[in-house]
């Protein structure tokens, strides 16, 4: 087992090497804090369609759900390649030039084909995805009946083709020359935060409420 | 002038009729508060990539820029054909059921041509995206020079084939005999919250201080 993607061209980063990562534990981190992949796939013309949705990483896989009669559950039965991309961003930047005006951001592209999960895999999969939420939760649900399950394709992309960008730090990336230009520089934090958990009224038990514990929930 | 987008197939809300909207106000709020876009654009071997960049929306047209010599700004160069696609997340829906788990969120998909600005445009298009950042700041900044412009490549795609798409509310979506199922069901509010300016060591001036005001930090 290695603990670093073989990842190939095209998919390798052509542009700033220095903020591109291959190593796991790098791309794992960024996917169990992410809530959201952008996934990429390509329609019948020839055109790109992008979709946000949750998702869960279970090893090397990357786990999505489609509804079997949309487009990206359609394009995913057919095997379809495709691109999920998840970025976490951390600060925007403000610089002395324009030129240099950007963020501080966390992403992780992954790019191959898509296969459905199937049978006891499956379910399985799905109850991965809802624990994701909360630990556990799973167990107390009304169990999915055959016209969910029917319904609801379950996608997995099997991480290989994977390439990290990070870009930390506090300080604007500028020209020395450029240092006493007079304007306001640095950067305004950029935060995802998760409020207070609010009750359903006919909710009738804690089972399973949000303790927002987790690498979903860093805070 | 409509006041409302004519987006034909294959770019229109296939599933969940009631959530798509094509009316200039809802998709034009939703942009206008997104911070990045997660822009899609196929490959050379019909592979699709997607790309998380800032944008602004100027009338009709989504902007941004790209790297001379990335993928992205390639493609853009040949005029491709792009989908880009911005996500507010507004909140975690934990149902009773796990086919009924979801999100509340507000997104744009708007696909089309894409095509380079270039000339005076071009510098207007990047001093109104520092602008969108803070109203006046392009006019502190140190300008461009030749370098750097020839490095960047302002994009435009027309707003023309745009989809949003808007789930919200309080209350998970349920099937009413799951109502009192014994597990908590309700919502986690996320929020995207943007934090203290914070000025890099050699700033010598408070031009064009953030002061996080407009659309885009809507609290």
């Amino acid at each position: 087992m290695s603990n670093v993607y073989a990842t190939e061209k095209p998919y390798r980063a052509r542009r700033t090497p220095d903020r591109a990562h291959y190593d796991k534990a790098t791309v794992h981190a960024i996917l169990d804090e992410g809530l959201v992949a952008h996934v990429a796939y390509v329609g019948g013309m020839g055109e790109p369609h992008v979709i946000p949705i949750f998702y869960a990483r279970h090893g090397d896989d990357l786990l999505f759900h489609a509804s079997s009669k949309s487009g990206l559950g359609l394009a995913a039965k057919q095997g379809a390649w495709m691109c999920a991309t998840v970025t976490l961003i951390d600060s925007i930047v403000y610089a002395r030039s324009g030129f240099h005006h950007s963020m501080k951001f966390r992403s992780v592209a992954a790019h191959g084909v898509t296969e459905l999960v199937s049978g006891d895999d499956k379910l399985a999969a799905l109850d991965f995805m809802v624990d994701r939420l909360e630990p556990g939760r799973a167990a107390h649900l009304r169990p999915m009946n055959d016209q969910e399950i029917k319904a609801t394709h379950v996608v997995r992309l099997r991480l290989d083709q994977v390439t990290a960008k990070v870009s930390v730090g506090d300080a604007p990336n500028e020209e020395p020359e450029d240092l006493d230009w007079p304007v306001w520089a640095g950067i305004v934090p950029v935060t995802t935060v998760f409020g207070v958990p609010r009750q359903h009224d006919p909710s009738v038990s804690d089972a399973g409420r949000p303790a927002l514990s987790g690498p979903l929930f860093r805070k």
